[in-house]
């Protein structure tokens, strides 16, 4: 089999909860469905907004093979398979790439901190070679602001050398874009995709592949449209008014927020539950942001239309 | 059954590792009862220092099970069960109060960054009442240089005020003793256990039950006087002695040095071995902690004697 180089828009799917906090097959699958019918070109489940790192092992494997069993392509999935150990990693890696999948996100392992670049490299290359797949490709997770473990350049360049078939991008959730240049700059052959919307347009235009992005999981048709039409005049227009939505959303706690929205226009409550240690937004936010994203007329992802 | 509070010095006990990285259950067990045998009151297995965070749930379950087989009191342990998932710490949590473990070690979910004391308190809830077992004693995991999720004054008092027979302490490895006199003071009945015998003689002064420290793996019987001696004249001598000892030994990363001090004292060159993303101490830095340990005329634990 061979695996294409992922681009385009994608999401980090929320993962909904049941009443006693066990994940939600049937509206996982619903939404992974919607989203791929609403303007996204991929799914990345198991990511930060995904509440990956607070569910098991066993949870996350259970859901993704749901998912790929009804019917949502596993060619199209990246889904996030780096813990804080070999061992787990490995065996989510391994699940994902035996499903199919066309890639996986990688966080490095993040609890030890001041781990040397040697260090994180012997843990990635590990779990590489453990998996031991020609199908698998890498896409490393930077995002420091949860993981306080940076994937340095210097990172990059020993797993590219190593692993060149394997490891072939990154997802940039620093919020940095100096970063996220340096990384396209350095590594033209390299997948970059930011971790927002805020800095699509500006990260095709420097090279990149497009965005990973949480608010996807709300905005797809919109964030499509910036991409599709990238090279036309209107593209500085539509990128603002996905940067507004997405700075709308993100005044509040992103996930609750996301689910909220996902709630409200859904029309089902059930989907605003997120599992310790995130609380769901009370009564007062959930009006207030529901009234923010009124003000700037944003409704839940308009069905897509021919772009340029 | 009665489960006793826990007081003492208590180690996070290293974990030894085969060649294929896989748990060295043999080396491990016989460490435990070394510890033991040699100052230990108590275990805290899976703590930072065990490498913990970079083995997966059944690796940490399969190892306690084989010690406490093997003849460890589980009496004496607590092992460290808190993870970034309640499906998880619930898991390990219930696996080791079934396995009659007198207490767990627990960290907060530690992906996530700033969590409000609410919801970190519903995480410790939720783990808590999934057990729900009268048994269970819960040490809660301050350490905000590898999670920077803290373990406030405001979140141990709401957890003390739910569950008054459970939450009933704290490991403090904040390294910042106002922190440490801040809680003793504000639960004057809480067991607090300074993450460092560096703090050891000044928190049994304020009112701490002992310590919980990295370097008990290799100089439990001096800890030990010090916790034994501590009304005495001897006490502040034999403190500085253990503080010695343990600035030497941390001026090198503290996890792969003391797996190199057990290895040469021991004379067991498996003992060495680390899990990515740490790697073992270079053959010039080897030399250099062992000359360092020898300039100050410090070997590996002598045997307890008579103390005062």
């Amino acid at each position: 089999m061979t695996t294409e180089k992922f681009r385009g828009v994608f999401v980090p799917v929320l993962t909904p909860f049941k009443s006693d906090l066990t994940p939600d097959v049937d509206r996982f699958v619903a939404h992974c469905r919607w989203l791929l019918e609403n303007g996204a070109h991929g799914l990345a489940p198991f990511g930060t907004t995904s509440e990956a790192n607070s569910m098991s092992v066993e949870e996350r494997m259970e859901l993704l093979e749901a998912a790929i069993d009804r019917g949502i392509p596993a060619a199209k999935m990246m889904p996030g398979t780096g813990t804080c150990s070999i061992a787990d990693s490995t065996q989510l890696t391994k699940h994902a790439v035996g499903l199919g999948c066309g890639g996986a996100l990688m966080l490095p392992p993040f609890y030890y901190k001041g781990m040397t670049d040697e260090g994180l490299f012997a843990s990635f290359s590990e779990v590489i070679q453990r998996v031991g797949s020609e199908s698998l490709r890498v896409y490393l997770y930077h995002i420091p602001p949860q993981t306080n473990v940076p994937i340095t350049l210097n990172l990059i360049e020993m797993l590219v050398k190593a692993y060149p078939d394997t490891v072939v991008g990154l997802k940039d959730s620093s919020g940095d874009w100096n970063n996220t240049e340096s990384v396209l700059k350095s590594f033209p052959e390299f997948i970059v995709f930011p971790g927002s919307e805020g800095f699509l347009l500006q990260g095709l235009r420097a090279g990149g592949s497009g965005c990973i992005t949480a608010s996807g999981n709300v905005n797809p048709g919109d964030i499509r449209k910036v991409y599709d039409s990238w090279q036309t005049d209107r593209a500085d227009d539509l990128q603002a008014r996905i940067s507004l939505a997405r700075k709308t959303i993100q005044a509040y706690p992103l996930i609750p927020a996301l689910k909220r929205i996902v709630a409200h226009f859904h029309d089902d409550p059930d989907w605003e539950r997120v599992r310790p240690p995130m609380l769901d937004l009370n009564a007062e936010k959930s009006a207030s942001l529901l009234a923010d994203l009124k003000a700037i007329d944003w409704k839940l992802a308009p069905k897509l239309e021919a772009v340029a």
